[in-house]
């Protein structure tokens, strides 16, 4: 019921957004379309996979705002979008790094960018490095476009600037947790503190917290007290995101992910759920997925036999379990983020809406 | 003479901000120590790099600040640093896209990362990779570094928000001409009107006119007018100063370059002078020159037979003779942006000192 309610505030911000963003990028389009036609394809390919996004940020966004007292619906829209261009941006970044094929089921950016130095003659390692350097470009381009709709935005100056300090502290977080995420396979003893804290900085604090907090600023809240609530509601609700986000990655199926099944255990990603089964499981059966884990491809069946053993190990209901504490935690705050009862329900069925993706 | 005033101005700058800039990358350093010790080693070389720089455009901002009318010394150094982490980051992205392995002495940013792996076991293209993912990271983090710094600043809000829209629609038009230079190399017909371009948007504006405008608008100097002699003034400083890193980067010694000379030459560079040279030089000349341009490695007396045919083709004159042009153009404009005695001289001798460089 309350998910449902969750579910509902998701798509009306969805739908309402999506104007504003493509809006913003025409406008921006436009500003800069004079300089080359190269500009027209960058927008027009950033517009198209940026449009595609869920938003949950951009939403949680404005629940902040509303927790914080905000009212202006509109102007809260408006600006939100920074937030989905920053994510946008860290994507088309994120995909270079993970060497991601697919991305909200279209090629991701370096790939499209690849595609055209192959037709233009170029050989296959010289046509990656084209494309890896302009999708560098279009993430950079990205958060300066981000910085641009906040400081363009119709809120006060000083409200800007405490939004923007926050805005520059968690991005900084977020490129820590990146960092340790891209050194994670360097390291022998990848522990499950490791993980916690990639975790934690790049999924917990930047999907849960962030949108949350910023939004609560941009109403004009910024006491302490209130923002730590928020930062502890967030936390779980991202920590939650994540998890499921794993499974997701290794239980969903291609259409719900927009890529290849199996691509997380190509890449090798040391999720949680993988750490967890390294701690548990029997020594043969490690063996088996250690195998598997870093291949490519990896076959079907061999992600049909990792779901299994996964299961076996009981590491997939310890993760559950998990999820189910951190959202029981998050549930009693809400009656002290806010006595507002329909933003009482919204964030109940948030932790609800996230939570049974995993099951 | 008024070269040497010139001089004096940035080697005190650049003196007196090398504190400011350590301090605050420092200090950001502990903020985010706790998280992991890869915190601190990125820190570490990023300052290393960062550190080196001969901080033009930071000077050119303290410039600007005081052709505006700006006082506080001490509050424009404090604030200038901002656009030197961009630069810091910018190089970092920069030197990725243009595979290049040295940097101001140093081993570029992905280079150094690509050791650890290699340490670590990783296989070469594996630790090219991570050395790239890194690289790209360390960028993200300088970018919202450079904002975190500018937002922090001592200046009024309204004062901060508008220098942010400058900012980021001048990286954004930077993006664009980094955009088009690394495309340039798939487009077959690489015109002088391409190369123009990519020298207006990459360096003109943005090493010249970027830092002088963000200064003018610190000290509460907005107006139009004035403004956009600065960015006459900026473009023509800005050309002179790209199209003699074109010089040095083929004429100059390793030592003054901070890379192996003929590094250019191996990237392929399509610089202006390479594409007057293309325009005028006879087909047997263009041909020996083709054959050397994108090999890996160039030999020095490959080198020295590129300078001499570039000389003999009269296009080192020409671009000298364009510069000089420039220049006059420029000093034309100085009455008209101040009035003060000292900083005339310092406009003037900001003109030599950089055209100097070309002769």
């Amino acid at each position: 019921m309350k998910e449902e309610i969750a579910k509902e505030y998701l798509t009306e911000y969805a739908n309402s957004t999506k104007d504003i963003f493509l809006a913003f990028l025409k406008e921006q389009n436009q500003k800069y379309s004079q300089i080359d036609p190269l500009v027209d394809l960058i927008f027009n390919r950033f517009a198209k996979l940026a449009a595609k996004g869920k938003r949950f940020r951009g939403a949680l966004t404005q629940l902040g705002y509303e927790l914080g007292g905000g009212e202006d619906i509109d102007a809260i829209r408006d600006v939100s979008i920074f937030i989905e261009l920053l994510h946008a941006g860290l994507l088309v970044h994120d995909d270079v790094m993970d060497r991601d094929e697919f991305r909200r089921g279209l090629p991701t950016m370096h790939k499209q960018f690849k595609l055209d130095a192959i037709n233009a003659g170029l050989d296959e390692s010289n046509a990656s490095h084209y494309g890896e350097s302009m999708a560098i470009d279009v993430g950079d381009l990205a958060f300066y476009l981000s910085w641009d709709s906040l400081m363009q935005s119709n809120f006060s100056d000083s409200v800007k600037i405490a939004v923007a300090r926050h805005y520059s502290e968690y991005v900084i977080r977020t490129a820590f947790g990146q960092a340790l995420d891209v050194t994670a396979n360097l390291r022998n003893d990848v522990a499950a503190d490791l993980a916690n804290k990639i975790l934690q900085l790049k999924t917990a604090e930047y999907t849960g917290v962030m949108p949350l907090v910023i939004g609560a600023v941009l109403a004009g809240k910024y006491d302490d007290e209130f923002l730590q609530l928020l930062r502890q509601y967030g936390l779980a609700l991202g920590w939650v995101f994540q998890v499921q986000d794993d499974i997701l990655g290794l239980f969903g199926d291609e259409q719900a992910l927009g890529k290849p099944v199996g691509s997380d255990l190509e890449e090798g990603k040391m999720t949680l759920l993988m750490l967890k089964f390294f701690e548990v499981a029997r020594d043969e059966d490690k063996k088996i997925v250690q195998s598997i884990l870093g291949k490519s491809p990896v076959t079907r069946s061999e992600v049909n036999k990792v779901r299994e053993l996964i299961k076996k190990s009981g590491v997939y209901d310890l993760v559950v379990k998990m999820g189910k504490e951190q959202t029981t935690k998050a549930l009693q705050l809400i009656p002290q983020i806010t006595r507002n009862k329909r933003l009482q329900d919204i964030l109940e069925g948030m932790l609800q809406f996230v939570f049974n993706r995993i099951n």
